[in-house]
C-alpha cells in the first residue's frame, strides 16, 4: 500500500534495524482518515470472501480491526489480554510470549462471539515474531471457526511471524513489508514480489 | 441516545446493582454501526467547538474515540496504561486506581502530541467513579491544551464520577446515564433533564 509506505518513510522512527516507531500516525496517535483507508484496502484485498467477524486484540488492533470491519459491513472481535473480573463467562484463551516487553500473557474471547459458524478475518498492526497473530489463530481454531486470513498493517519481513503463520495455513497478507532498515533508511519488500511466492528478491520501493 | 439506551436495555447484562456487562455490542465483540452512530452524535454535542484532538484510554475508549475522531475530521490519542519499551520519549502522564481491578496504573501520553495549541475532546466508555477520566484531564492540563469536554458512552449516574470532573471544571456528556439498576431492570435519567442541571428528578425512560 503506498500511501502507508510513503507515511512510513516521512514520519515514522526507525530507532535501531529492529524498532520502527510509528506512534505518530498508527498506535499512540492515530491519523483516522489513513485508518480508513487501510481498512478499505484489506476489505478490499480479503472482501471477496464471506467475512462474518474481524477478530483482533487489544490495544493497537482495534482502529484497524475496526476501519476493516466498516469497510466490510461486519462487527469485530478485541481479544482482552488478561482475563477480567467482569468477563467472567468461559473464554477461549492462549498464551502469547511478548519479546518486546519480555513477558508472557493470556489473550482471551468469550465463548458467546466465536462459533463454528463464524468465518474470522484476523487484523493486527505489526507481525514480527507472530507471536500474538498465532494466539489469535489458535482462539479461532479452539472456537471450531473458520480462519479466512490475516491482515497486518506493518510487517518486519526479517522477523519469523509469517513463516510461522504460513506453517499453521494461514493466508497473510500485509500493507507494509519491511525487508531491512536502519537509522535513517527503510526498505520494502516490493508489493509485485507479493503475488510471485516462488521469488526471493527483495527491491526498494 | 435513545439508540443506545435501547441497545443496553435489550442486550445489555447486568449482574449486580454496579456491575452492567456490554460486551457484545460495546467494548470486546463490537457493533461498528452503533460506534459510528456514537461519534456521530458526539460530534453533534460537542462539535460546534473548535476541537482539534480527541483524547482516549486504551483500550476499551479507543473505538469510540475513533468514531468521534471520524466524525469531527480529527486525529485521536489513546493514553497507554504503562510505558512501553518504545515509549521512550517525555510523556505526561497520570495515576489511576482502578476500583474494578483493585490496581493502580499510569497512564502516559507522548509530549510530542499534545501541546498549548490543541482544544481536546475526552472520550471514553465508561463514567462511573471517574479516575480514569480524571486522569487524563491532568493530562490535558500538565500538557497545557484547552480541555473543551468529555464525552462517555455511558455513565453510572449512581457513583460520583460526574461530579469529581464538574469540580475539575469539565463540561461532560454522556450518552446513557443509568440512575439505578439491578438483574432484569434498569432505570435512565431521562434526556430532558440533562438540560435542566436545576432539576434532581429522576425519570425512568
Amino acid at each position: 500500500m503506498k500511501l502507508l509506505q510513503e507515511r512510513i518513510r516521512q514520519d515514522g522512527l526507525i530507532l535501531s534495524d529492529k524498532v520502527l516507531k510509528v506512534d505518530s500516525f498508527l498506535n499512540h496517535q492515530v491519523d483516522t482518515q489513513l485508518a480508513l483507508e487501510i481498512g478499505k484496502e484489506f476489505a478490499r484485498i480479503f472482501g471477496d470472501q464471506p467475512i462474518t467477524k474481524v477478530l483482533t486484540i487489544e490495544a493497537s488492533g482495534i482502529q484497524f480491526a475496526m476501519a476493516t470491519a466498516i469497510a466490510l459491513g461486519v462487527p469485530f472481535i478485541y481479544a482482552k489480554k488478561k482475563k477480567a473480573v467482569t468477563l467472567s463467562e468461559n473464554v477461549f484463551s492462549a498464551s502469547v510470549h511478548s519479546f518486546t516487553r519480555q513477558e508472557t500473557y493470556q489473550i482471551s474471547v468469550s465463548q458467546k462471539y466465536l462459533d463454528p459458524s463464524d468465518k474470522v478475518l484476523i487484523i493486527d498492526d505489526f507481525l514480527a515474531t507472530g507471536a500474538a497473530l498465532a494466539g489469535l489463530v489458535d482462539i479461532v481454531k479452539e472456537a471450531g471457526a473458520e480462519l479466512l486470513g490475516a491482515g497486518c498493517v506493518i510487517e518486519k519481513s526479517f522477523q519469523e511471524g509469517r513463516s510461522l503463520l504460513e506453517k499453521m495455513g494461514v493466508r497473510v497478507h500485509s500493507l507494509a513489508r519491511i525487508a531491512s532498515m536502519a537509522p535513517g533508511e527503510i526498505h520494502f519488500v516490493e508489493d509485485d514480489i507479493l503475488f510471485n511466492p516462488h521469488s526471493k528478491e527483495i527491491v526498494e520501493c
